[in-house]
């Protein structure tokens, strides 16, 4: 009898080998895997204790070999066979480039709207959803299940997270553990890992692909007291190639290589495009990939970065540029920081929940996706944004209606262009649009007492008033064609859905 | 008894000639005013019925003298003289750019605070705070009469109108009268103006100067079902050489050579450089210019324009602009359509009272200057930002708030920069300081809980708390100095207001 293993799931092998010395810098242990078409390498890695880590995610299912190969005798050689089955239901694997999965085109040199769109490894749609508790795995152990039971509740399917720990307003205890051995008073080694550590971190990932939440995990940040931010290039390296040979297997992983990597003032471009190469010399997955600013975006251009996970540029500009960041880099923009809402001092971090959820449906309505924090001060005493526990705002429901809706569009959505046939008059609100079919505009702070639409010829429609704040969807009684005003109410926040209905009827 | 003419007010006198052909192409007539210094040719100009006018507005008290030159003998070889006499309290004379009357230095070649600002010729501080009537002079006199008591009540020192009636959704009856004598169905007459239409313009522009307000005339504009956006460049040029010369004594008025200037196609840049010559040419007072956008600005660098009278670039990008054009052009910025209070179908005319506040608020402490429009469809027959009639607004009051304020401020304010020692910690919001003594923070649409400042070293200050919605201002109080923290309740539209006290104090 093979070993089992369902498809993008973690084939997970431990073997027993050399304890004495430093095994975490001495031993090198690869595996090769090998179906009937393809063989595919991955990086083992120490677990502490002697024992050794071997894991592969097979993306094909049927039968699977492996032989180990590794300067430690007890490891080198070792051989097995495994069954890939079936993934069971909610089981998408990774989540890809739209267009490296399901291209519509054999090749196109053209932009196309699939350049700014993801979905899972399987053809699955998939529209991020993101917040953000940069340091909830460096919590107590009660804080980082009560933030898991928060988010089984939440609309979120991603979620920013750092290894390190953070060291900033709001911040200031040490965690229990590090990732390396040690603590502040005696000094950490940098040559070895915290196997404990490390367990509770795949721990919680593991859990989050259970909530079906991608975890984005932030490799570096400036936020620091420890030392972390500050390591040598040859230190950065020894931790980020242990960390992806670690974690790469897990299907929910996203790889942020920074955030505000411009605070890290240490670190030059060359390091940061040094460490991309790292990361994906030793994820054979190929994860997406990206690298977060504070002021200055990185060059997104750079081919190793897979999207744009940008934060707002100042207090204003924020998610209305993401019409800008797709025509400059082409690929999917997610702002991963378009303020939070809360009660903080701080600029980021005061905003209402209206206009956060306003944020969201611009950012999306442009063709993009936007991320959320939460920054209340004084409502328990963990801040969301940093340490998880409970969700206190507003904008949290209206994000999963936002959500409901967004994930009922037709695949082929984009955004409509001023230069569109029809619907000219619009010019000033914001519309997703299959040609024809299907237009949501979108009227943010606006408040118009009504609209005037000039509907595509021959075709009719239906429409519904959707009231974004008060999470309201009004089917309008009559068929619509032509030109037509629609009675807005002067409300803010108000969005419009038509869909065509002639080609069903007819038939 | 020679006749006496306050200073900045207008010595006009009227001669009988020729009243045969057409006087208002054939007839050319000049004056030249000397007193013991120098001599200012001015145009005089045909007011129908064989009257020819001669104006002059003196800018030196004292005793003038004239001689009148013209083809025509009767107005040829006319003398006289007349006493400037000391302006009246609230005469001030034109508005003119700061740097022009009050140069601090004898010459710059860097960036210096007053290139930003305006100021009245007798050096009188002036900082705009308009609105907009377009069409307000095209309206029955019972509107025009009402619109006229609205702005005795109103804040607003400025105010954008039109010469031209207007043609636009909410605007489609004809006026009673035109600049060109004709209507609708027989054509007009471009080779001559309307007596009657001028009496009234020039009537209403020295009612808005008794009420302190500078009338800034849109010349040429695209909303247009008559022609006059159509019109040749020699008649345009006959069109704007009359108006030049028969208003330019007006103290109070300023030249907006268009509207939209890029919604008129017929339109070149040649012809719009020729125009500004045109003004120029005929305007020895030099009051004013601009020219304002749609959607892609006129080159503001251009000599002839004197102020940035700029259009929001899309429904989100307005006022935060300031900072970016006060850097691109060196000039002051008046936004002269941040979008408007109200709830009209389009995207620019259906904001909120506390929205077009906050970008009163947000371009003023960016160091520039905004106007107000109003456009509310369903709260009388008249829509204030065309037709003049009453406001119903939020945002007035408030703004007259904020005028208030910024009365108040030392002359010598400008914007903190990021660059600035102390106050690093308020990166994220808008300040005018003046170095150590004097900082107005303002927060929009953030709510913070509290905020911390580290105030300059060795000084002491006095703080209030500014609600800019309910117009509450609130001194605390202690005395503060050093790094200090402020309550400021998680409330939007906040301001702080820092006075030092320790100089006099010491005294």
């Amino acid at each position: 009898m093979a070993d089992c293993i369902e498809k993008y799931q973690i084939f997970d092998l431990e073997l027993s080998g050399t304890k004495s010395g430093n095994p975490f810098t001495e031993i090198t242990v690869t595996a090769k895997f090998s179906n009937h078409a393809q063989s595919i390498e991955t990086k083992g890695f120490y677990k502490g204790n002697g024992i050794y880590g071997i894991r592969f995610m097979p993306q094909e299912e049927g039968s699977w070999s492996y032989q180990v190969h590794s300067n430690d005798p007890s490891l080198n050689g070792v051989t097995g066979t495994f069954l890939c089955t079936p993934p069971q239901p909610g089981n998408h694997g990774r989540v890809c480039l739209k267009k490296d999965v399901s291209p519509k085109e054999e090749a196109h040199f053209y932009e196309t709207e699939e350049d700014f769109h993801f979905c899972y490894e399987d053809g699955t749609r998939f529209q991020p959803f993101g917040t953000t508790c940069y340091a909830w795995i460096n919590q107590v152990e009660e804080v980082q299940e009560r933030t898991l039971r928060t988010l089984a509740k939440a609309p979120f399917n991603k979620i920013r997270m750092c290894i390190f720990p953070k060291f900033y307003t709001y911040n200031t205890t040490d965690p229990e553990r590090y990732v390396f051995p040690g603590n502040p008073r005696d000094g950490f080694d940098f040559t070895r890992f915290d196997p404990i550590f490390f367990e509770n971190l795949e721990k919680r990932i593991r859990e989050l692909d259970a909530l079906g939440i991608e975890a984005d995990i932030i490799l570096l940040h400036p936020y620091d007291r420890w030392g972390f931010s500050k390591m040598t290039r040859e230190q950065d390296i020894f931790y980020l190639t242990y960390v992806v040979r670690r974690l790469c297997h897990f299907k929910n992983v996203w790889w942020s290589l920074a955030n505000e990597y411009d605070l890290l003032p240490h670190k030059t471009v060359e390091d940061w495009e040094a460490y991309a190469r790292v990361i994906m010399g030793n994820d054979p997955y190929g994860h997406l990939r990206s690298i977060h600013n504070c002021i200055p975006l990185y060059d997104h251009n750079r081919s190793w970065i897979t999207h744009v996970s940008v934060q707002r540029v100042d207090v204003y500009k924020t998610a209305e540029m993401v019409t800008d960041w797709r025509s400059q880099y082409r690929k999917p923009v997610i702002v991963d920081e378009a303020g939070y809402e809360g009660n903080i001092d701080f600029g980021w971090g005061n905003l209402t929940g209206q206009e956060l959820t306003r944020r969201f449906w611009e950012g999306c309505m442009r063709g993009g996706y936007v991320s959320h924090g939460e920054t209340y001060i004084d409502r328990s005493e963990t801040i969301w944004w940093s340490h998880g526990g409970e969700l206190h705002g507003d904008s949290v429901a209206r994000i999963g209606f936002l959500k409901e809706i967004l994930g009922e569009l037709p695949e082929e959505i984009e955004p409509l262009r001023l230069t569109a046939k029809n619907h000219e008059e619009n010019w000033d609100s914001v519309c997703l649009h299959k040609e024809d079919e299907y237009y949501l505009y979108y009227y943010g702070f606006s408040r118009p007492l009504y609209r005037n639409y000039t509907l595509p010829d021959k075709k009719k429609y239906k429409l519904e008033l959707i009231d974004t704040w008060n999470m309201t969807i009004r089917e309008l009684p009559e068929v619509y064609e032509g030109k037509i005003r629609i009675k807005m109410g002067a409300r803010q926040y108000m969005a419009v859905r038509m869909k065509e209905i002639s080609g069903p009827l007819e038939i």
